[in-house]
């Protein structure tokens, strides 16, 4: 595409959506400037300006034209440098329509309900959101065994479109693992997602560009004693 | 494919969610057969069987096997029958990521936001719906005169993947304008996607899909009727 190629995304460190495209974008071996943004100070005004609707990381920029929600940008990824690697995405329409239907189920299901458990004051609200959570592993555990077939990973013998969408959440499970006392990604469960997440994380592309679990645990515990203050205070 | 294809689709006849596989099918001249789901009465088995996780409508089933969703349904007849017409959604990477972004925005915001300004008690959290509501087509505005540069349709000369998304919310906006004192589709504040929207469902292909919106005003007018006697039973 000549010299002029110009890649730059714009993201949080923490952020299992900006995970996403670094995962993308190092699998298809793209070069590209990477901006973090303080979403605790103000954003930045070319996050602003490229994110209007939504006014959220990550964005990516190629060229100077901004595409935005993290999923959409692993699919234009994928199509922009379609020859630089195999597809992100199963080649067949039906594994194509299960990869999106599972990542669609994950992102607007299951962790609005695990977002839920976190954020909620009521016990009883908190109690519900995480059955949800857990009877969504146990779907995608089937999901995984049934999508897999023996293989390593849901996209086969690599990494593909729903590795990247659930398994950047694999992180978050395991930080909140290191400083809660739960464990929600359980053997007895849900045995072969937990293979599959410890693959995940092992994986040269994924160790390469997502944060340390240490790091993330410290993160959501100062998060948690912010909030704990903020609501002592009001 | 041989003359073993078989394609079935699980409807109901109101949903703007059903309009959008049959709008798709007609497009790529796909003969199918199709269920009408009772939703009120008891869900058939064969919903039930095809879409365990949401048990919703619409369901396609190609050859026996089940796609589910209604965007992903789209996604999967453009590339499942790839050579029958022109493609659905753009076929320039950045293209497709505004289509799937804005289809998206429709989705998960847009219409979330309406749903909740018809079902809540709370007049504040109406007013505030509805301001959301207002604002989404602003938006969508926009969207529609920078996507379209000033063809007929977001995917151009012809109907495509945002202007099904979009479009099988027309037939229930027009519906409400009937018996609610409310005109959402405002030529003084969205002129574009006015003229937009009657062209849309002036297009052979919609005509003979979409359901008549008369027909879909009195079938609210019910449900609201319905809703208010529970209301007052309990």
């Amino acid at each position: 595409m000549g010299e002029k190629e110009e890649v730059k995304l714009l993201g949080v460190w923490y952020s299992p959506y900006a995970i996403r495209p670094k995962i993308a974008l190092r699998l298809k071996s793209v070069d590209y400037d990477y901006v973090e943004e303080n979403l605790f100070g103000s954003k930045s005004e070319l996050l602003l300006k490229s994110n209007p609707v939504h006014k959220k990381v990550p964005v990516l920029l190629h060229n100077n034209k901004p595409i935005v929600e993290s999923l959409n940008i692993v699919e234009y990824i994928d199509e922009t440098w379609n020859s630089s690697a195999p597809s992100i995405l199963p080649s067949h329409p039906y594994d194509r329509a299960l990869a999106r239907f599972w990542s669609d189920f994950v992102d607007n299901k299951w962790f609005p309900a695990l977002r839920m458990a976190a954020i909620t004051k009521s016990e009883d609200a908190k109690a519900k959101a995480m059955e949800e959570v857990e009877e969504g592993l146990l779907q995608l555990e089937d999901a995984f065994v049934s999508i897999s077939k023996g293989k390593p990973f849901f996209g086969g013998e690599a990494i593909g479109f729903m590795d990247i969408c659930f398994g950047s959440f694999v992180v978050l499970l395991k930080a909140r693992e290191k400083f809660k006392a739960e464990k929600l990604l359980d053997e007895s469960k849900t045995p072969s997602l937990c293979k599959w997440a410890d693959r995940f994380l092992s994986d040269e592309t994924v160790k390469n560009v997502a944060p340390e679990i240490e790091k993330v645990a410290e993160f959501l515990q100062e998060l948690e004693v912010r909030a704990q203050s903020a609501a002592s205070r009001s």
